[in-house]
């Protein structure tokens, strides 16, 4: 990682935004539309090196931003952005769009609380017409848009914007499939960087590819191009262009899989070219069904170690956690005895979903390649999978990040768990996520997975819990969730020999802690803090460690044993254990009152993690003021 | 339908089991390799005439089965399909196999309780592979059962069969995309019947359709077929058998999505041709790629009417539910009022996928054709589109299986709640479903539903109450869940003046009954038992309407007027609102007993819904018993 943050750092440093030509206080969308074609390329570094700057500062995605700065030029220039509709899918590459469209002066403030958002948002700005974050939702919205258009008698333009790694992804295949059926205009922008967060894969990969070597779609560009170049102005360009369409549907035979879904496809075309990009927006414009332009840019452009590694330079680190000592993760203690389970048993395979590098799965990649899937974009198809290889005598190990097993709830509830298969899902990033905001929290695989017969659900609290908890799952005959969060390895609380089950962690009076996972640790920092400032009893601390099944013996007597019982989780409070041990509370008619901290029901937003359990009151503090609250209620 | 269960029933008559010449007690799948080719048209009549007979008494998927008869005879008998894997996709089409592997004289208690499922379950027979009831999951699992087999060092056959609508999901796209990438050998049996539910849509079904009249597949077609009729025995036929391979990948360009996709593409051939179909069988076996075989069947094969009015008999209601009077359902009610209000409003749009008959939009299509859209099977797509639309100004509506949201509650949460755009699910088939069993039932929509923000939540009693919610969710800014069941309509209760939140709906003393949708009917009948019986107090009965948000002030009055609260839900326990209420008392510290009655964890069997409802303890005796319980409690 090193060098990359060298060289990181050494930009910022070089190219100064005092130096800059264009990029100065209150350039807007309209100051751009102003601007000659010729200073477009300059400004475009500009950006590159405004971008390189705050997300080396406030980390984010670099790569996909970088690839796409002329795309987003050329779109702000030729579109009406307040009017027209357009929308982003992912949003990974919306970084240039967001400083041209009238965010420049707030664009340092990146992914911080109450700052920029990372991803589109249309509370942020009137540019943004799309929340997302997740992938692939870009062509179905914008469908909606141009339907909603359509039968409102509103005649503006609605494009998507789409990576190609988006483009294997379950659900915009469903909408290309649509497209047809719809019968409107729509403007597909494939922005093909041949990459998804690693490099993508599967036979649409290829063939891309093989469109971008094509020699028949050249010669339909340079028809284009020949007839854009002698376009008249005015009435006279209607007939022009009436004539360019019927050439464009003569040349145009079904030869791919965007013509075989009756969805024009012209292409391909440079997607750093701002000239040849606008030429060919102006054009689509006047085209009166669906298109779809396929532009090749370079993940990272203008960059060069980026453009070299465009897998390291996804995402880049926050500063100030690149410049703290790298600490050991628990991605890479879940990934670690994954490796050693597959060293001792062959049947061990590991799944996922263009999340090898988030999850720390090179290593496994290299130690076991026939025996590591990455199905790229997808999801739901992983699940299935691992369910057809588990039925077929494999031990699938699925890791996924807690906001996108969301996508795939159907295939863990009816391929999985009714058959109750072997899988292991290892859902990382459960929680609070700090940055990435609203669409990439973890906070939803608890309150949906417990509803899930058959499945066992686990938190590991430290290491040697988390080796525990995989060792039991790789000898259960049924599926198995195991949450942990985003971020370094916790303290060692435990030796590693103790129940899989709830652990009275630490003694104390009147009242009880409860809680899973991270959240033990502020617990016992809250413990801590009462046995310092006396006045309140010293509470007792338990961890759950399996939050499905619940111990309910053990549950029950705890009940019975404390008059006061704080239940604490990274979780939404809605459908979260917490719920569960309060109604079992209620059921047995047990005297003690049961109080629940955890995600409220709204949208967590950006900002650091610290910031995020601030805001749902997932603190020693907090805890300690239930107890205070609770303490008077008792005296009264 | 009068005319077509006429024929049902004549049909019936007219082929009794005891003039079957081969369908005979305990003819099973060794008798079915046994007989010769010239048998097997006589014996696909005798299969067709026992579905049809099975089918008219029980109810159940009567067009996708008969068209697949000679898929399943030359499958059975061309595979060993003890050890070789055939996935079947949905199970729809798996009549057939079932009846002609082992399971003939168990065929007759199809959907009943405790009989054959209508679907494939591997707990049932050692011929089912994979559950399924979803569609589209068929080619992910095959091909972890085909990785599963080279990485065990296994050499079976492995084999989806799959219909041409389960296709456009985007699961089976996610899954296509990843054959190229496995490099494994797989066979997938495309079953084209031209028909999802309701005629299929979009782009992908016009790309079928152009390849079913292609003459070019038919030159390898008949290609095929000259070198097979000319096959050695033996070692010699490996060496033919690789000069056709290669004859075949010459003659195959990429022409058409699969081959763009790397999956060698093979047809059309006539479904309905055994000889034909075991001819193909054996060449693709013999083939060291993933080949897909698309064979061209019709629905409702045999029976005229089905194949004049395949949506019609896609599925058949059991005999004595079409003896009764039809009474009016929930689907029937949801439909009107929906098209009420498009009438009104012209922003009014209205989704479904594949389930326009289901949820009898039938008319809402005829009277407002451009307003109304069927997606096909591809839920997830359905709710980002209405996303979309919602975001550009119009008003969308969502019908939709309880069960098959499932298959979109990331983009409930991502696309429509995160915006808190104005889209309301009509959630159709909600709680217990009867014969279609586990994989249809509608138990999770609650669990699942109440932890997204944003959304309301509401489950209608009757018919003045659906029309008060939906009122209200036609004028609301933000997500509305409306629950409501299969079936007639319950008894109207209300006058639909009343509020929209929870209603007491009679007066009791010291105990409660708390419920939603139909589940408020049962805690009548039981509050009325207890009325006439004596011996318990008469409880009181609140109807709570809306399940989010829960209107707590009510809450905590009631949970302090009564010692004991029963909350009763046609949902999972795990999740339910029961535990909600249960939670709040705990955490005030009411001094009251909260029991919750709901479906425990684990996926309840098929059977008829009066069944099921008794296997949950959703009845009124149940409910009777939990007062009993309670009383003795206190008494005590």
């Amino acid at each position: 990682m090193e060098r990359g943050l060298y060289l990181l750092g050494y930009q910022t440093e070089a190219a100064s935004g005092e130096e800059r030509k264009f990029l100065r206080e209150g350039f807007g969308a309209a100051d751009l539309r102003e601007l000659p074609l010729e200073n477009l390329d300059a400004l475009a570094a500009e950006v590159r090196e405004l971008i390189t700057k705050v997300v080396g500062e406030n980390g984010g995605h670099l790569g996909s931003s970088l690839g796409s700065v002329e795309l987003c030029v050329a779109l702000l220039r030729k579109f009406n952005p307040l009017e027209d509709r357009i929308v982003f899918d992912v949003g990974h590459q919306s970084y240039p769009y967001k400083i041209l469209s009238d965010r420049l002066d707030r664009f340092h403030t990146l992914r911080a609380q109450g700052g920029v958002s990372g991803f589109p948002r249309r509370a942020e700005s009137p540019f943004d017409h799309f929340d997302t974050g997740h992938s692939s939702t870009s062509i179905s919205a914008a469908l909606g848009y141009a339907k909603a258009r359509d039968l409102l008698g509103q005649k503006h333009h609605v494009v998507a914007v789409v990576g190609d790694a988006a483009l294997i992804n379950g659900l915009a295949f469903e909408a290309l499939n649509h497209v047809k059926e719809t019968q409107t205009r729509l403007i597909i922008v494939l922005n093909d960087n041949k990459h998804s967060i690693s490099p993508r894969v599967g036979g649409f990969a290829t063939m891309l590819a093989r469109l971008s070597a094509s020699t028949s779609y050249n010669k339909i560009k340079f028809a284009i191009k020949e007839c854009c170049r002698a376009l008249p102005k005015g009435d006279a360009l209607e007939k022009a262009l009436e004539s360019i369409r019927d050439q464009i549907k003569t040349l145009v035979k079904p030869q791919n899989v965007f013509d075989e879904l009756d969805i024009n496809y012209w292409g391909p075309f440079d997607g750093h070219n701002i000239g040849e990009a606008e030429m060919i927006f102006d054009l689509a414009q006047r085209y009166d069904r669906p298109v779809l332009l396929h532009f090749s840019t370079v993940k990272g452009k203008g960059f060069p170690e980026a453009e070299r590694n465009p897998t390291k330079y996804h995402q880049v680190a926050p500063r100030v956690e690149r410049e703290i000592p790298k600490a050991r993760t628990w991605s890479d203690a879940a990934a670690g005895v994954v490796e050693e389970l597959a060293q001792a048993d062959g049947r061990v395979v590991c799944l996922t979903a263009a999340m090898e590098t988030g999850t720390r799965l090179e290593n496994f990649r290299v130690r076991f390649p026939g025996r590591f899937f990455d199905v790229g974009i997808a999801e739901s198809h992983m699940l299935t999978l691992a369910a057809g290889m588990a039925a077929g005598g494999l031990r699938p190990w699925v890791f996924i990040y807690s906001t996108f097993l969301q996508r795939a709830m159907d295939q863990l509830a009816h391929d999985i768990a009714l058959q109750n298969l072997p899988v292991v899902l290892m859902v990382d990033r459960a929680g609070l996520v700090g940055a990435d905001g609203e669409t990439h929290q973890g906070l939803l695989d608890v309150s949906w997975g417990r509803a899930v017969p058959n499945v066992e659900i686990y938190a590991p609290t430290d290491e040697p819990s988390l080796r525990q908890i995989t060792t039991h799952a790789a000898n259960r005959q049924g599926p198995t969730l195991v949450r942990y969060p985003r971020g370094p390895l916790s303290d060692v609380l435990y030796t590693g020999r103790e129940p899989l089950g709830p652990v009275l962690t630490r003694p104390g009076e009147e009242w009880l802690l409860v809680g899973h996972g991270v959240t033990v640790h502020t617990l016992l920092e809250a413990r801590e803090r009462a046995a310092r400032a006396g006045g309140l009893p010293v509470p007792a601390v338990v961890d759950l460690r399996r939050l499905k099944p619940l111990d309910m013996d053990f549950i029950d007597e705890i009940l019975k044993s404390y008059s006061t019982v704080v239940v604490a989780e990274e979780s939404y409070l809605v459908g979260g254990v917490g719920e569960a041990i309060a109604s079992r509370a209620s059921e047995t008619g047990a005297a003690v009152v049961v109080r629940r901290l955890g995600a409220p029901d709204l949208f967590v937003p950006h900002g650091s993690a610290a910031q995020q359990r601030e805001f749902c009151g997932l603190t020693a503090e907090r805890v300690l003021n239930c107890g205070m609250g609770l303490r008077a209620i008792h005296t009264a």
